[in-house]
């Protein structure tokens, strides 16, 4: 590659948008050129409108450029949206409408049923819903979104057990604060402290899984039969949302089988070797104490997505273990390898 | 009542038996006249066996008495087992033998078809099974036990929905450090960290709840049908287990008279005004962030069981959250309860 | 006592507010008939006005009343402020200059020479300056002050040590979130975190000290000569400020007559039995790794301050621990305790 | 380089040890090629002795290595001891005897006066007392040591100060869990909580700090005459302890002279470009709210010491804060630096 893509983040002073330049710092396909926020930041430099919270430096390249106000225009053609959910919908749908291709984290576009949710080892075909969109929606460009942090822990250990039949998962999520942005969640709920609610999520679990491991259709996506019951809460954990997952299935093949179909698990950005995927999308730990958030969410680059204590569960079959970096995989990252596959697959030509 | 009845505590040094001490501090009806432990405490005062660990000042009195080997003998005829498991079998055994009534915390006699395991509001009658005791063992005191402290949070918020026919449980729980004992789980598995296990605890709550929620024979305790399916962890909470279960019922009464059947429910503590019962066992909260450890695993002295959120399961039918403070409802509570209520029941005398 | 006396709560839906419902819900002397917020609260019920954070049920006959806007007029005499410090300025002195005596937590009145910053059992006498408030500003009713959370276990345990002439403090502290309100502190910041400012303290530890260790003269309070030196921190704890202090003494009586200097230390409280009064201000603890804020912060219903490992510093002379609840002992308990050192030295009437 | 040097490590299952085999994984000077450990662990492989802690996987390499019993003959002359200090006195002084150069993290040799207690940013040449162990010990090996992990922050933060004239310095700290070992501090003991003292430190900073500031003569080590007092805690954090400095100084040159003289600081590390050293020992943080463990302590792969909040102290004269990686650059990787100094400095020849 000659040169790389210049792309454009949209509230990128946000907790998301600066997962989104720790991400790309780096990157060898693409690099930052414009940052949009609010009105509010628009104007000042990165460095002034940003208070940088993550534990890498902030890179001077981007602390240097000056915030615009996120309106279609000057941006790239393709940008990222880390955007608040109480403005996203429309401002994406505005880049969309005049040519840009935006891969966002925000909820307000997933359930479209000709918006590809996608989790690249899991449904990179649905990336063909994107013709739908020009032909339905009259955009020249499009939209492309990752899941929920919760859905993708979930969605990427159910996607080895499709072949046997997925038919019932009932979910419980120990959550880190790091998903509630910043300030989020407030220190005295969950100092030593469990809050037993993270409210929206579990409906976005129970319909984001369904949608990602269903069909792409000529008429949008199809979601999976799969019935999802979640139950979500918030622990003092700072990144790493662990899932204790039963799951019915339609066929058993036996405990091992099971394991195995986990660890040999890959897809397309495997197949691709893309920047940001793992080696495997799943590391299946054999320790019965693990996954651990402390020991595992970093797991290659944190992009792996990290199962253990597959078992057989008394009234649904099996039950496991997920747990993955909420603000990597479940996030910056996902939608990062997202953009990835979208270059490959030739999305951004 | 004129005067109090002397009681022993079996394993008085360690974090069970130090509960205890500071539940009978004050209690209306029992007087701590004996404390036993180890090989190595026997012989120094109970304030120089003890390194003290609770946020509530050891009492003076039990502080100067000698601490002597847990050998049947000396001590009063009812005793408070805190005992390690890895003792707890034979020294019970011992002590019922020679004629104590041993209210037992340990988990080594729970599962023996012919001793009680009881939490007093929802199998009071089980304590029939201490007359099969005498004829079957041979004992002339007996053993009464209660609960895993994971189990009674269950058990409890399962015993309204008895009438409606409890077919199937998936529970996950987020148990507080506390229930490790000292010095436990180690700090660096903990700190801003999740352990997905609790080792032996979902083998504790998969047939401890069946037996309580049973029926007590003259040829011993019968499970009850229901399947228990439990995954546990551990979360950096002090006090309070919090669970999230799924159920399902043979007939649904709908969501109210679920909630009305938890609030409602009563048994023979509150009936007999036994001192530690709280005026219901279970607590019913409303607000959708609830029931939290921090704020409500103290209430009612720590003996209420929190539940909240009871809401349709798209897999089972119904979910919940309930939680309970684990040292005192899951624990020295629980056995001091047993305790009262052997004393009304007549099982004392 | 035939009657309680009626008083009113201003600011009663903040975090302060709620630990002055708390306090006062079984007071033998006060009962709280009157509950003051801002216009957003206003004609409300208390329960609806307010999300209750305390581990304690909000009392049920508050929770029915109707909150008014503070500003004076239907109010009782005696009001206590948890205002922030936002409007805390103006609003009180509005209650003052309209006959109402104001106790007050909040930090705008507590560095005016004519305003009593009281410690009751360290400056009692300060009380004086309540009657220049009327001759000099004009002022029908009054403020009393409490100091700020951080302040009061380092004046308390600097009292004892003011015989032996206070040249020199040195203070580090690890405060509790709880002192930061809510939502307060960000839970990113702080879970397995530590923060290296709490932003004002250290000015507040440095001038608030000064004038409560001096003397109250006809023309307002002389601050004591002492140089205190603080730096502060925030850390991962619910309740429960601690404080590291090297002192420099004028005069050197050994560490043992320091120690005694602590344990006997009394003040008016204790003399005149006040309800809230600890039995004595100071716990002194002579295990190695006390004070604790999870083992010793509700010493006392929390109105001590525990101190512990006095021991010479190589630097200054001696150095120690204190530690004490900050919202309790450090906030709503304070001015609890400094109402009814008011009304047994006749300042109510 | 052609070849890498062999290293050994002594304690290589403990936590230190551990840290070792983390820090030398892709070193590119060093292999580890020996593993020693007690007698409970000699004859397994690595893999089978060792509960891995860390949130990197071991590596492969020395998984399959067979752990030898700790006695010098088949270990490579360059080891390095993790060893526990029950034992690590005894060993070391064998191994030394018998040439082998270790480089140590325990205390037990450190305030010998002819052992090196090196920072290598601070104190290098201090590596001239090697030599007098040969004569005056009848050593053909040696020992050189790096400083308790609460040292390294404090000595490194005041060398940059020594032109100035170092008088006194009063310092507190808040210490991460992960320096008291596996399993260490109970969880029970520091979730929510902080204890305040961390036995041993206190003695340990107040005069390892003095050596390491002091002079190397033919007749040992001569400590600085800075007069030191360390009060220490211990705080629910991970990685990164937080130290709170004051420091008296025999001139002012101002503040901004001192923060200049700590961000132009630099060694012989940086000098020699060895490949643990950080591009500046000391990382100046300007935010007043920086450093924090969180976000600061992995800097420069936990090898800088970051620094803030440098400010007038009214009692001694400038206060400042100081953190780093407890276990990186104050134990396994202040030790591997150790060992790149001794072998640019021609001691391994």
């Amino acid at each position: 590659m000659n040169r790389k893509i210049e792309v454009g983040i949209l509230g990128a002073t946000g907790t998301v948008g600066q997962e989104f330049i720790a991400q790309l710092s780096d990157h060898p396909w693409f690099t930052v050129t414009w940052v949009g926020a609010s009105e509010r930041s628009a104007g000042k430099t990165y460095r002034e409108a940003t208070p940088w919270r993550l534990p890498v430096p902030r890179p001077d390249r981007v602390a240097d450029m000056v915030v615009e106000r996120v309106t279609p225009g000057q941006a790239p053609k393709l940008v990222f949206s880390g955007l608040d959910a109480s403005v996203a919908g429309e401002v994406e749908t505005a880049f969309a409408e005049t040519g840009h291709v935006v891969v966002s984290n925000a909820r307000n576009h997933r359930m479209d049923p000709l918006v590809p949710l996608v989790i690249p080892e899991v449904n990179a075909d649905h990336l063909q819903l994107l013709a739908a969109q020009g032909t339905s929606k009259g955009w020249s460009g499009g939209i492309v979104t990752n899941p929920n942090c919760s859905t993708i822990m979930l969605a990427m250990a159910l996607a080895p057990l499709r072949p046997f039949g997925l038919r019932q998962v009932i979910v419980s999520t120990l959550q880190a604060v790091s998903g509630g942005g910043y300030p989020g969640v407030a220190s005295l709920d969950i100092v030593g402290n469990v809050v037993p609610i993270v409210r929206g999520e579990e409906e976005k679990m129970e319909t984001e899984t369904k949608k990602i491991l269903g069909q792409a259709t000529p008429a949008g996506a199809e979601p999976h039969p799969l019935v999802v019951s979640a139950s979500t809460t918030r622990v003092p954990v700072i990144n790493g949302h662990t899932e204790l997952a039963s799951v019915a299935l339609e066929t058993d093949p036996g405990q091992e089988a099971l394991v195995r179909a986990m660890q040999e698990f890959s897809g397309r950005p495997q197949e691709a070797d893309l920047p940001s995927a793992p080696p495997r999308p799943i590391v299946y730990m054999h320790e019965d104490d693990r996954p651990q958030p402390r020991l595992d969410a970093d797991r290659d680059g944190g992009m792996a997505v990290c199962v253990g204590r597959l078992r057989p569960c008394p009234v649904l079959g099996y039950k496991f273990v997920t747990m993955g970096h909420n603000t990597v995989r479940g996030a910056a990252g996902a939608a990062v390898l997202n953009a990835e596959l979208l270059k490959v697959d030739g999305a951004l030509a």
